[in-house]
């Protein structure tokens, strides 16, 4: 049995996965992230040689060490150019983890690993055009063109939270005003059902939020499978956000699937129906050329280890 | 010397174009597009032979025929899916064309032959990494990544006039609200022009309208360069789309160049500079990692039969 390794390194905590031939985590270790860049790449290390260790195995056992990490990374330097997640600017992650790792070192965006795990072994699996978007606390994008991960002509591109949703709208946390993350997230769908509760008291979500202790991301779904009119209002115009985005994505990249991932494709059937009807509206030519398949991911928090672990094929 | 040929079809002229080693188009032939697509093709190849004719050339010594279509062509069947410029839809142009030419026979779709012209012989050559967008009639958008054109995974794809610009906004020609064509086209200058002039009837632009006969997509940007507040907002505003849209594709495709082509960019550096101005909102971590070269297209209505007389190399 031949094995890969994988790390996504989180604003918390660091994720080791070992991953056998058949795409499983056979062996897992989680490390709290340290206060510094420094330590943080040691830390990474230490958990990666403890995590093999175990399994018997040695570094030069392994084709390469992939990482996942918030963030962006240049392409041409390996050095991460800057994340909000880790506080990080400009730091050379890709010499630094060199010094720990006599193997080839692959670092990549997480959400660009989360799409390179599914293609591996999730819901892509066998595609070669794909687009994910991971609608969560932002909007995480990935993209895979002809079974390669493309991250933008530098590396630190793909950003497809932060394509154009509404020219001057709502800010969003990166300073572009009217972003897809700013209207598609978890947070946007927050203050989405905020406002609809405040302007409609008598909506079963504020019921909801009394019982649940707080707005959430699910709050407007369940109100609206409920059968609650506002709710159902609620999460039609937030599924226009989302299938006008999906839409603008596919006339410019016709891929053969697009995956939905992060917290709010746990909403399920409701949700992809909704997209699904939707998807005609901000389809160029569906009339003649359709849409893709739209599919939830599967492979949920481990896409981002696996696809990692997979770094040197994408 | 080595020669190629490529052609630029259009609603109303399908244009050959005879190239040489430096990219100099050496010998030109027009002719109406005919009434329906079978005519089209035969003009089309007779057109083609009398060319290279004149020149004493066979088809044989062409390593290919390059065609640049208006409409969606797959790249699977070589159809041409649809055009709404010469109502053609779902047409076998690769498999009609193969029955004139010997040589292998390459369609694209026209605004990605002026974009692969741009980059073989005008203001993105040498460049890997390319956006194009035409600002005229509509926003035509041309992709090249690593080289290669870039046109959807099944090939009908690129359409950057048809990404969002406003969810649920002004209609677009397409069907689709809010796009990006229905903004930053010089048909929508020329209609925020006149929303303006109704407006301000004190504005020069009313005057520029009197001398010249009719609202164009020149008249703002004249009035604006000549020191009238009205049309300097209607450009300001008008650039700002242009921007939002750039900014928005860099982000995702982070290309080392974009080239501005069409009627629009005729405006020269009034207009460059005051997409320079606004690009550090539009853009992503713009004070970390900045926004690619962007610059006038330089070939102008040359770049459609250059790029697809290249076709066999994109």
């Amino acid at each position: 049995m031949k094995y890969r390794v994988g790390v996504d390194i989180g604003g918390t905590t660091i994720k080791v996965g070992v991953v056998d031939e058949n795409n499983n985590i056979v062996k897992r270790c989680a490390v709290d992230t340290p206060d510094t860049f420094e330590k943080s790449m040691k830390a990474l290390a230490d958990a990666v040689y403890a995590t093999i260790g175990e399994l018997g195995l040695k570094i030069e056992d392994f084709p390469c060490v992939g990482i996942g990490t918030p963030g962006s990374i240049s392409s041409e330097t390996g050095r991460l150019v800057f994340s909000n997640n880790t506080n990080w600017k400009d730091v050379p992650m890709a010499e630094e983890l060199r010094k720990y790792f006599p193997v080839p070192v692959f670092i990549n965006n997480d959400a660009n690993c989360a799409v390179m795990g599914e293609a591996v072994a999730g819901a892509a699996k066998g595609r070669k055009h794909v687009i994910m978007l991971t609608l969560g606390t932002g909007v995480g994008g990935g993209i895979i063109i002809n079974g390669k991960l493309f991250a933008g002509g530098d590396g630190v591109g793909a950003e497809l939270g932060h394509t154009v949703l509404f020219h001057d709208g709502y800010p969003c946390t990166c300073g572009i005003p009217g972003c897809l993350e700013a209207y598609a997230s978890a947070t946007a769908l927050i203050r989405q059902t905020k406002e609809a509760m405040a302007a409609h008291p008598e909506s079963a979500m504020n019921k909801w939020v009394e019982e649940n202790g707080k707005v959430s991301g699910r709050c407007a779904f369940d109100c609206a499978m409920a059968g609650d009119p506002v709710a159902n209002e609620v999460v039609d115009t937030y599924v226009s956000y989302i299938a006008n985005g999906i839409g603008s994505l596919v006339n410019v990249f016709r891929p053969e699937i697009v995956l939905i991932g992060g917290g709010i494709s746990n909403s399920g059937d409701f949700l992809m129906n909704k997209i699904h009807a939707q998807m005609p509206k901000y389809t160029f030519a569906y009339d003649v050329v359709g849409y893709p398949a739209i599919e939830r991911a599967t492979l949920g928090n481990d896409a981002g280890i696996i696809g990692a672990a997979y770094s040197d094929q994408m």
